[in-house]
C-alpha cells in the first residue's frame, strides 16, 4: 500500500505545467539547478517521508513524549532515527546557501518537498522544521559569528532549534511578555522568565537545542517596540566550540495536546532566578541584531512561517483525502439510488453521489490549498530573486496580502477536508485503528498557532488591504484581472468562471471601501474574520481558474478531474461569499453590540 | 466552579415560558406530575450529572476501557458508581410506566434531564442511555413475559442493554447483515455472526447484558424485509430467573475511538460456530415480536433515537459554549481596537468583537439546537398522548419530517460550536489540560452514528418530504406559517424576522418541487446533503423566531441575549441557505457526473 501522502502527479502539474518553476534556474542563485535536480529532491523527500516518517506516525501519536523518572523527555526511538535521516539527506539545509552546506533550492521547491513530511508525520517533522525556521532567522539577522556557531550545526542536525515567543499569560498579544534580559558587562545577557507552548523545547535528539527567545531589556520602550531577540542555548559552548556546561533553563512541564502529540511541547523556565530570587542571575543569552528589534526580526520571517502553516494544513488535508479516496474505491456499501432488488450486490462507496460530493469537496480544498501555498512560496523566491526591483516589490506586496489567507484558508478548509475524510470512512474513520482521525486532530492546531484565525482577519482587513494606499488589494486585483483576461481569451467554461471570479472580487473591493468608510474602526473590524473567509474563497477560486487555464486544451482523466474540481469550487463554494459580503456591506453591529452580560 | 453543563435558566425558559410543558399534566398519563415534580427531577438530574458524571469525564477519556489479562473489560471504578447512582435515583426508569417502577415523565422532561448527562460525560452516560433505548424497544414490541424478564432488571440497573445492528462489512446498509438465527424446536433461536460497533457490549457494570440483535432467519425474504429482532442475553437465566450459564457470545476485540472513549466499544461474536464449524450451534436468542419485522421495530424507535443523538450533540456544544464563555470573561489578552498606548492594560477576551462573534455563534447554535431537540421531544409526547387522533397524527408527521434535521443539524453545528470553544481558548483549548478539546472529539461521532449525515439527507429529501403527497413538508410549512403570523402580529423586529423566515421556507418548498420534477431520481437526490443543511438552517431560524416570541415584551439580560442571538442567526446564518437553494434549484450534476477515474 503506498503511503498516500500527496499526489506527485499534482505536484508536477502545479510546479511545472502551471508555475514553470524551472525558469528560476536562469537566476544566479539557482543556476546549478535543473528540472532533474528538482525532481531528484522531490523523489528523495517523498521516499524518506514514506519510509521513515509515515510508518511511525500513529506510534508517535499513541506514545507521546513523556517525562521520564530522571526528568528527561522520553520518546519512541523512531523519532530520532527519522530526524537524523532527514538531516543526513541534506533536507534541513535544502534552501540554505551552498556555503553553509545547503542546496540553494528555490523556496517553492523546498516547500513542496517539506509538504511530504507534513503529510507523513507532523509530530516528527516539527523538529527539523522548527530548526529550519530558527536557522532562517539567524541567517537573516544574526552576526556571521552567530551563523557559524549556531546555524552550521543546525544544518547537520547536530543542534536543533526552537522558537520561544508565548508565555503562560501571553499568546496573541506579544506586547505583554514578561521575560527579562539583563545586559552583562561581557556583552551577553541573563534571561529570566517562563515560556509557554515551546515545541521541541527539551529532548535528547540532538547535542544541543538553540532556543530563539523574545525578551525585554529593562529600560526599553513599552509594548512591541521593546522586545529583543536572543539565542539561548540549552548547553553553553566552550571557547573551542565544544559543548560546555548546561545553561540555566529548566523544563517545568509538558503540555498535552489533542493532536500533534508527537512533538514534545514544553513550558520552560529561563533562569532559576525566576523561582529562587537568591539563585543565579538567569540563563545566558546572546542578542541577535540590535536591541528592541526582536519582533521586527520575527515578523520578517512571518510570511514564510504562516504560508508554511497553511501548507502544513494542506498536506494533512491532502493525505486524508487520498486515504478517503482509496477507502471509497474498495469499501462496498449500499446500492445505487433506485435499485429496488435487494439481491443487487453492494457497490463501492464511490458509486454514491454523496460520497463523490465529499471527495470532490476534499479535492477542491486540498488541491486549491496546495496551489495557493506553492504560489505564495514562489512569491518568496520572486521577492528575493526576481530580476527587477519592481518585480521584487510587487511580489512582496502580493505575498503580504495573501499571507493571512494562505495561513488561515487551508487551516479551515483542509481541516474540513479531514472531517469529510472521516465521514467517508463512516464509523471506521472515527477510530484510531484507521488514519484519518489523527489527521483531523493534528490539523485542528493550525487555525490557532502562528496567529489565530481572528488575528489573521485583523491582519488582512486592518493592515494588509489598507497599507500603502491599498497597494495590497490593488496588486491582488491586478493579478486576478490578468488571469481573468487569459480566461476570457480561452473562452468557453474558463470565460464563464472568469466572470464569476471577477464579479466576486469586484464586490470584495467595493465592500472593502465601504468598510473603511464606516468612520468607526470598531465597526470596520468587527467582522474581519468573515472578511477573511470571503477573501479566502475568492482567492482560492482564482487559484482554481489558474489551474483550469494550465489544464486548458489537455486531455486525460487528470485534467478532466481538475476541471471538474474547479466546477465544484465555482458552483458549490464561491457562492458562499455572497451572504458574507452582504453582511459586511451592511456594517452589521450584532457582534459588536453584544453586551457580555447578555450571554 | 460550577459544572457548566447546561443553563438551567435556558431550560426553564424553553420548557415553561415557551413550550408550557406543565399543560401536559392535564393528560391522564402525566396526571401525577406538576411543575414541582418536573423541577425536582431536573434538579436531581443536574446534581447527579455534576457530582457523579462530570468529575470523571476526563479520567474516563484518558483511561479508556481495555482488555484485562483475563479477557475481561477493565475500566475506572467511577463509571460503575455513576451508573449505579443514576439507576438508584430512578433515572433509567424516568419515562417508563409506574407499573414498571417508572416515573411516567413526559418525554420532553425526561430528555431535558438526560441532556445534563450528555453534557457531563457521554462516555459513562452511554451505559444507562443504551439501556433506556433497549427497554423502550422491548416495552413496545416484546411480550409481557419478555418485559418482566428483561425490562424490570434494566429499570433497576441490574441488567444493562445494548443494540447490535452493524456488522464489520455492514454499517449504513443493514439489508446486508449476515448474522443468522436458526429456529430451535423449543421456540428459541441460535444466533451466529459478528456484530460491530457494539457500545457497552461487554463489561462488569451489571449482572447481565441484554443484547438486542438484528439477524436473519434462514428462508426469510431477502434484504431489509428478512431481518428479525432477538434478545440475546450475556448470561442465560434459570427457570426461577436467577443467573445461569454464560451464553455463547465472545468478545473478539475493542474499537478505539477518537472520542467517546469512556464507552467500551466492542466486536462481538455470537455463536462460536462462527469460528469452529463443529462447535456449538450458536448463541441462544429469543425472538421479539414477529419474524422479519426487526427492522420495522427498530425504526419505530428511530425518531426518538435520532432526536436523542441531536440532543446529545447539542449538550456537548452547550457545555463547550459555557466553558468558552467562562474563559473569555476571565482570561486577559490584548487591547481594544484602536488602543495605541502600550501601557493600556490587557482586557478580558470577551471585550474583543471577534470573540463575542464566536460566543454568539455558539449561543445561537446550542440554544437553537436545544430548542429544536426539546420541540421534537415534545412532539413524541404529542404523538402518544395528544387528545385527538388528528393532533396525534399531525405531531407524528411533523416529527417524521423534523427528525433527520434534529439529528443532523446539531451534529454539524454544535460540533462547530465545540470548534469555536477551542478557538476562544487559543492554545490552551487545544490541550487535554482543558475540557473543550474532548467535547470536540466526543461530538465528532454524532454526524456518523444512528444514520450518517448522508443518510439523513436521503431520508429527508428522498422520503420525508414526499411521503403521503408531501404531508411532511406541508405540516412543517403550516407550523412555520403559524409562527410567522404571530410574529407579524407582534410587529417590529419579530415581524421582520418572520419575512425572512417565510421567504426562505417558500424557496425551500419551491426548490423541493423543482427537484422532484427533475424526472431523474439520481439528479433529485444527488445533493440531498445540501438540501438537508439548507432545511436545517431554516428550521432552526424558525426555532429562533419562536424563542423571540416567547421572550417578546420581556426585559432583562436573559431576554435581551435571546433577541441578540436570534438577530445573529437571522443575519449571519440564515443567509447561508441562499446559495445552497440556488445550487439545488439549478439541478447541478457536478457531483453526479464526477467519474471515479477523474479523482
Amino acid at each position: 500500500m503506498p503511503a498516500l501522502l500527496l499526489s506527485r502527479r499534482d505536484l508536477d502539474f502545479l510546479l511545472h505545467e502551471w508555475l514553470d518553476v524551472t525558469r528560476l534556474t536562469a537566476r544566479e542563485r539557482f543556476a546549478e539547478h535543473s528540472r532533474e535536480t528538482f525532481d531528484a529532491v522531490l523523489e528523495l523527500g517523498e521516499r524518506i517521508a514514506a519510509d521513515h516518517f509515515a510508518p511511525h506516525n500513529k506510534a508517535n501519536d499513541a506514545n507521546e513524549p513523556r517525562l521520564g523518572p530522571d526528568g528527561r523527555v522520553v520518546m519512541i526511538p523512531e523519532v530520532g532515527k527519522a530526524v537524523r535521516t532527514f538531516a543526513e539527506a541534506g533536507l534541513i539545509a535544502g534552501e540554505f546557501d551552498e556555503e553553509l552546506g545547503g542546496m540553494q533550492l528555490p523556496n517553492v521547491v523546498s516547500k513542496a518537498v517539506l509538504s511530504f513530511f507534513h503529510a507523513a508525520n507532523v509530530g516528527t517533522a516539527a523538529y527539523p522544521f522548527l530548526t529550519i525556521a530558527n536557522a532562517n532567522l539567524l541567517v537573516a539577522h544574526g552576526s556571521p559569528e552567530q551563523v557559524d556557531t549556531w546555524v552550521r550545526p543546525m544544518m547537520e542536525g547536530r543542534f536543533l532549534g526552537t522558537m520561544c515567543l508565548s508565555e503562560p499569560q501571553v499568546g496573541s498579544s506579544l506586547a505583554d511578555i514578561a521575560t527579562r534580559a539583563e545586559p552583562q558587562p561581557d556583552g551577553t545577557y541573563r534571561l529570566t522568565g517562563t515560556k509557554m507552548w515551546i515545541s521541541a523545547g527539551e529532548h535528547d535528539l540532538s547535542d544541543n537545542i538553540v532556543h530563539l527567545v523574545l525578551a525585554k531589556i529593562p529600560g526599553g520602550p513599552p509594548g512591541v517596540k521593546g522586545i529583543s531577540l536572543f539565542i539561548v542555548p540549552k548547553v553553553l559552548l566552550n571557547e573551542d566550540g565544544s559543548l560546555g556546561e548546561r545553561n540555566d533553563i529548566a523544563l517545568v512541564g509538558l503540555n498535552h495536546k489533542m493532536g500533534y502529540r508527537g512533538t514534545v511541547n514544553t513550558v520552560l523556565n529561563f533562569g532559576e532566578g525566576a523561582h529562587t530570587p537568591g539563585g543565579r542571575a538567569g540563563a545566558v543569552g546572546y542578542l541577535v541584531g540590535e536591541p528592541h528589534k526582536g519582533l521586527a526580526y520575527m515578523f520578517s520571517m512571518m510570511n514564510e512561517a504562516r504560508v508554511g502553516v497553511g501548507l502544513g494544513a494542506t498536506a494533512l488535508g491532502y493525505t486524508g483525502y487520498l486515504h478517503a479516496l482509496e477507502y471509497a474505491k474498495v469499501r462496498l456499501q449500499g446500492r445505487p439510488v433506485g435499485a429496488k432488488d435487494p439481491a443487487t450486490p453492494p457497490v463501492p462507496l464511490i458509486e454514491h453521489a454523496d460520497v463523490r460530493r465529499m471527495l470532490l469537496a476534499q479535492k477542491s480544498y486540498v488541491e486549491g490549498g496546495l496551489a495557493l501555498g506553492l504560489y505564495c512560496s514562489l512569491l518568496v523566491d520572486e521577492e528575493r530573486t526576481a530580476e527587477s526591483e519592481a518585480e521584487r516589490e510587487r511580489a512582496a506586496t502580493l505575498l503580504d496580502v495573501l499571507t493571512p489567507i494562505a495561513k488561515s484558508w487551508p487551516s479551515q478548509w483542509c481541516l474540513e477536508a479531514n472531517s469529510l475524510a472521516i465521514q467517508v470512512h463512516g464509523g471506521y474513520g472515527y477510530t484510531r485503528e484507521y488514519n484519518v482521525e489523527q489527521f483531523y486532530r493534528d490539523n485542528r492546531l493550525n487555525p490557532i498557532h502562528e496567529g489565530t484565525h481572528g488575528i489573521q482577519g485583523l491582519d488582512l482587513l486592518g493592515r494588509k488591504v489598507v497599507l500603502n494606499d491599498g497597494a495590497g488589494l490593488r496588486v491582488l486585483g491586478e493579478s486576478i484581472a490578468a488571469t481573468v483576461r487569459r480566461a476570457r481569451e480561452a473562452g468557453g467554461e474558463p470565460a464563464d468562471m472568469a466572470e464569476g471570479l471577477q464579479a466576486a472580487f469586484d464586490r470584495l473591493a467595493e465592500v472593502t471601501v465601504r468598510l473603511w468608510s464606516a468612520g468607526d474602526v470598531e465597526v470596520t473590524l468587527a467582522n474581519s474574520s468573515v472578511y477573511l473567509e470571503a477573501a479566502g474563497h475568492i482567492v482560492v477560486a482564482w487559484m482554481w481558474l489558474e489551474q483550469v487555464l494550465a489544464a486548458h486544451g489537455k486531455d486525460g482523466d487528470f485534467y478532466t478531474g481538475k476541471r471538474q474540481a474547479a466546477r465544484y469550487f465555482f458552483r458549490y463554494e464561491l457562492p458562499r461569499t455572497g451572504p458574507q459580503l452582504d453582511l459586511l456591506a451592511s456594517l452589521d453591529r450584532t457582534t459588536l453590540d453584544m453586551d457580555p452580560a447578555w450571554f
